[in-house]
């Protein structure tokens, strides 16, 4: 794709409204019984009326081979290099807590774990702890106090919670804490940057009074720290496209990532059924809609291939409070493949359909992967998906002259 | 591609001969009642019968999305990266005017408008003035004379004129003075770089003066600025491919892209009859023929599907005289989609096919998008026809050992 500085010169705002609908991990693989993936075993009427009329294709999220956790899968679609762009695990975490970050504020991700007396990693996980407990340890962790950071320590589930220093001249620059396996202690946190040294002496200051105000817990006695990130500096949606964007998402991450590039966040309800009729409420308020539909990836990860196919027939039912929008340009697609039979995000190339009036339909009928391989976009990566939205919304002027 | 210091390795000049047609604006969409783009719709024999011979595929100009101006979609055939050899706007109409423009000039475009009593631009076109009053006030202009500066303005059609500065030492980075709306005054030229001061001191003086001159011409009392340029600096065809290229093109702007990547331009007349005519006359004489044809653009742009369509089957027609030559390399393609339903320029990829005795022929037995789609190179970028059209005339030598 051309350069966000090229971009933000031809784009511009019309009345068109685009909606991109996200089916998280919609990609699979066949079932060993029936040779069908689960997108080629669900009745989905709806879908398949809007392949018939759209371009279609198949994304790569980052390039052949990769499996893209949720941020990258995102950040392409929103229009962003994933590598480029690469959000770290400390600022994804803080994103699905619904935390804002300030600009300087450095997150990383922890884990409550369980050591041995000679300070040996003996559970990862502290046998993933109940949520509740999680969030009376954090609550014993929050009010450490050390120069030179503001700390805060928020509960995530199970295991996991999430720490932010706030401090001016702090660094992102720190390696993990966690070795990542059993049998070794937790590592000294160093500095990979010299300007990252005070930084650092504050995150192992942190991790050392976490384990004395720790040392009386069973099993979780210790705790591991890792991907401290900075909010990257990202230009958003409405700077480089000139678009009032918004998002409809049930979790809590993809509503994080949803803001961070410049997205209003509607609220959104539990179900796609609710989602859809916040996105009637709203319809005339914006001229981007996101709407996130998650259960497809969680079912897949559950390794549950009736169940994905299941989702897969729910979504398609609430489809047509959707379709009677009749929004200018309509985008399905996912942010990676989550197939059953891995029971876990992959590499494969995603499903992709875009309807409007001035698409090029090509001769694909059903919305599946092996359909949309003959599609008119061919396999494509998905950072090309901004680019054609805007063009087919008649949102980008000529390119040169 | 790999780049032009690598080809400029392996390319070697031989006796066959590449024939590149491209066809303006040839890609479309579906007419409302029948389903079917220009091309499908359109009596084209001879297109077909190349089309079962060839490589086929479909061409993205710039990239998914991009609607390319004439000027990238040409310079990406060409083999040049059409963001990094974009060319100005000033440059692209001197090209226009069969200007020969050299390296250190600088081209603007220039608009004839009206501005009111306080300055207030009220028109930016002057009530699109007669051709014959525009060359009589760029006369008046043409004389205008600043130190520092040789002074040239020349008149297009209507409103437009070019600005050329020629002089040592002038930089074209030079922001518009032209605010693109109405009910603003114009803008003062600024300089985007330092080094560019001298020549916004110039430029500005030229539009004082020509407001001095014009004050009392109604309506055009006043002129805009926009796309200061200067040639780009581009290793030619010869340089990169060892080729001995000329062009047969009935619109200058064609013929002076064509000089700037190094072609020696031919006459052609105004029919393609008489374009594939002056091919014949010359086929001894050069290795590398671009012959453009311009009308299915202009039908195109008129919103005319069926003077597209006709455009098609007078260029089928045509087609005979060219095969009769039977070159060792024929490519067809166009520089961009002009569907008739858009009436405009559009991002649409671009039906493509190359005939060579050692080409691989895919199944697509038809020249059309949809057909194109099946074709061996599938969707690519319009920079790789070079090297295609290198590779199919025998001109390229193994890369690497």
């Amino acid at each position: 794709m051309i350069g966000f500085e090229h971009m933000k010169k031809i784009s511009r705002t019309s009345p068109s409204r685009i909606v991109l609908l996200i089916i998280d991990g919609i990609g699979g693989l066949p079932h060993a019984k029936t040779g069908k993936t689960e997108l080629e075993s669900a009745r989905k009427p709806n879908l398949n009326r809007i392949a018939r009329d759209s371009l279609c294709g198949l994304i790569d999220p980052v390039s052949p081979g990769i499996t893209p956790g949720s941020a990258p899968g995102h950040m392409a679609i929103f229009g962003y290099d994933p590598v480029k762009y690469n959000i770290g695990r400390g600022v994804v975490e803080a994103l699905g807590m619904d935390l804002e970050l300030k600009p300087d504020d450095i997150a990383a991700r922890g884990n409550f774990c369980t050591v041995d007396d000679r300070g040996i990693i003996t559970d990862r996980r502290a046998g993933r702890l109940a949520t509740e407990k999680n969030t009376e340890l954090c609550r014993l962790l929050n009010n450490i106090a050390i120069e030179g950071a503001e700390i805060s320590v928020l509960p995530v589930k199970e295991h996991r919670f999430v720490l932010v220093l706030r401090g001016k001249t702090l660094s992102p620059e720190l390696a993990d804490s966690d070795p990542q396996q059993l049998g070794l202690a937790p590592k000294k946190i160093e500095a990979l940057l010299p300007q990252a040294q005070r930084t650092a002496e504050i995150a192992n200051e942190f991790v050392s009074q976490a384990r004395s105000r720790l040392q009386h817990e069973s099993p979780a006695n210790m705790v591991l720290m890792r991907g401290f990130s900075r909010r990257p500096d990202i230009p958003s949606l409405p700077e480089i496209y000139k678009l009032k964007p918004a998002a409809i998402a049930t979790y809590p991450m993809y509503r994080g990532l949803a803001r961070l590039v410049g997205m209003k966040v509607l609220p959104g309800g539990d179900s796609i059924t609710e989602q859809l009729d916040s996105l009637r409420g709203y319809y005339a308020d914006y001229d981007f809609f996101f709407v996130h539909f998650k259960s497809t990836d969680a079912r897949g990860e559950d390794g549950d291939f009736q169940a994905k196919v299941q989702a897969i027939e729910a979504l398609d039912d609430a489809l047509p409070n959707l379709l009677s929008l009749d929004p200018d340009v309509l985008i399905v697609t996912g942010d990676h493949s989550t197939p059953a039979t891995l029971a876990a995000h992959s590499w494969h190339p995603v499903p992709f359909m875009l309807k409007s009036k001035w698409c090029r339909p090509d001769n694909v009928a059903e919305f599946s992967e092996r359909a949309c391989l003959a599609g008119g976009m061919g396999r494509f990566p998905a950072t090309e998906i901004m680019p054609l939205a805007m063009a087919n919304a008649l949102k980008l002027d000529k390119f040169g002259a």
